[in-house]
């Protein structure tokens, strides 16, 4: 597809766009979004770049009955120079293309979409915000868009990518929150969707997400589907742990999500010489550390968030305080070390950001 | 609702109806279809038939991007005098508020849309096939359709009910199947969402049966998923074996999906006085069967094949031929006598069948 170019259609109005004070999460969108077609025997066609409007779609289309579905989360963010940059969106694109493959959906060409989204956001620039902690979320999802109502994989899909400014995740600097261990509810397991970034995963979790919440817990922490007894994610993010000096992390397994934060913060760790383990670990281990003192940090991490420090975690009766409650040193370090290289605060010896410039718009 | 009627908006156009000989399954659509929608704080309101026309849905609409939606099947039949009946559609409507609790969607009045299906069905009462094994598949679905991207329960959706005129699913008479175990991807897990009818249980199944189908198998054997062990589903269908006179089928455990079928099946057999009991079923179970020469049928049931009879059951180095291949008495005296009540051919000892007629239509 590397020939291909994305044709624009600009909006004839633009939007007013929100106060830095008024904006939330995923609820004010920009004035263009992407969209590619794909149907048989061409494959995926028609790359555009249109004003952001409603889809006109078939009641029957499967994406409405069998959930074939996937997507992906990554931001734009703006710089203290004035540059727009995005965070490992390669990474993004690769696990889009695993999920699809989970999902029985066709690849799409990782390189080309990554153009198309640096398009649409360069176009869309302005609606980047540009105080402290905000950006600009975007969200390319697939979905199944072929008239049938019979369950097989469609032969028919839309890639669509929207973009929405997102507010400071953390408006009072970063608070630890509230865990409640799931018992009941599952929310993936080996053999099942959980690696996939896909709409069902999400579905499963709402119930789960909403009891804990009525008991006033901010989140969930997912324990393995078969043997109830080994953590795999909280909430929607992957999840770490410091114990005794060295940081471990449910190790991937076919039903956790590797997310781009997890990775990053394990690299990062390496880098700064922390001990980083990925390996199974327990609920029982967790609790022994905790008893024993260890236990030193809790942190889940995602891109909603980068890093959400874990200060209480509860089940039946026991109630862990991790760090009395309050931000560990290694998940602020984190935090301020991963949004100062996101922001470009501070160098990225990774080479993880890539810039979005005018270069991006006239492909 | 009960003092709510249903707006009714007539097509002022006619799609032509396709033959029988051109009738396969969920391809073709009738003339209208019934929406009502949800927000806070009114609840469901609005119901309405309108012409069957696309959905006009932002593309931040939640159900594109979190899987949450649910949906139901069952159809409406032609009796040789001339009646059009459903078959138990209080059960589907039930069914559908259990899949919508999981979902945390929030109930329908079963009632009030039993009356509206049946006012679509009346409506569109042209589009009814009337050749042998055909009928009208009836498919409500609730989509969310809240404009936001955070992980969270809708506080807005749609449901919807269309029509569709299948073709009979045995067209040379009823032919068994070859079903190959699966032993990799899991379809559900307790604690997930397997007893809904949503649609990432289907986006789950598509990789394995995709598979199956490349190695000549029609569907695959569903095993739970924490032991593997355990038969739970064939295909989308619930799973029957007949094993020393004794029918036996898994017990209903969280992540078996609670079949219309299934359940008539059962209560046929009791008339009948023949022994039927729900209970564990193992595959090595199984095995021990067929080795010593008791394992006498299987079969799945469903709403789209009724009864689909099992030849041949496959896993690794097993190849199991259940009755020579042939489809057994017990499987066949099921069909017919379902299909019978369905079509109306046969006396209905259980109050099953509902007719529909111009009643329907004016509530």
């Amino acid at each position: 597809m590397e020939e291909w170019t994305v044709e624009v259609h600009h909006s004839k109005t633009k939007k007013d766009k929100p106060k830095t004070d008024q904006l939330e999460f995923g609820r004010i969108f920009t004035d263009h979004m992407f969209i590619m077609d794909y149907s048989e025997p061409v494959g995926w066609h028609d790359p555009r770049i249109v004003p952001y409007q409603p889809l006109t779609i078939d009641p029957s289309a499967m994406t409405f009955h069998y959930g074939q579905s996937v997507f992906e989360g990554l931001k734009a963010y703006h710089t203290p120079d004035g540059d727009i940059q995005l965070f490992r969106p390669e990474k993004n694109l690769q696990r889009l293309n695993r999920s699809n493959d989970r999902l029985c959906i066709p690849p799409v060409d990782e390189a080309f979409v990554l153009e198309a989204i640096k398009q649409l956001v360069f176009l869309d620039r302005e609606w980047i915000p540009t105080s402290e902690g905000t950006s600009l979320y975007i969200r390319p999802f697939i979905i199944s868009t072929e008239p049938f109502i019979g369950v097989a994989p469609s032969h028919q899909y839309k890639l669509i990518v929207i973009l929405s400014p997102v507010g400071a995740y953390y408006k009072e600097g970063i608070n630890p929150v509230k865990i409640a261990v799931e018992n009941q509810y599952v929310r993936a397991v080996k053999g099942g969707t959980g690696e996939a970034k896909t709409g069902g995963n999400y579905a499963a979790s709402l119930k789960a997400q909403e009891l804990c919440a009525q008991k006033g817990f901010t989140q969930v922490l997912w324990l393995d589907g078969v043997e109830k007894k080994y953590i795999e994610e909280v909430g929607s993010m992957n999840v770490f742990f410091k114990i005794n000096g060295e940081v471990i992390t449910p190790e991937l397994n076919g039903s956790i999500l590797e997310g781009v934060t997890r990775n990053s913060v394990i690299q990062l760790l390496k880098h700064w010489d922390i001990p980083v383990i990925e390996k199974k670990v327990s609920l029982d281990e967790l609790h022994e550390a905790y008893m024993s003192g260890t236990l030193e940090e809790a942190f889940g991490t995602g891109t909603a968030a980068v890093i959400s420090p874990i200060g209480q975690l509860s089940w039946e009766e026991h109630d862990l305080f991790i760090n009395e409650g309050n931000t560990g040193k290694t998940a602020k370090a984190l935090y301020d070390t991963l949004t100062g290289i996101q922001y470009g605060r501070e160098q990225d010896p990774f080479d993880w950001v890539e810039i979005v410039n005018e270069k991006s718009a006239v492909k």
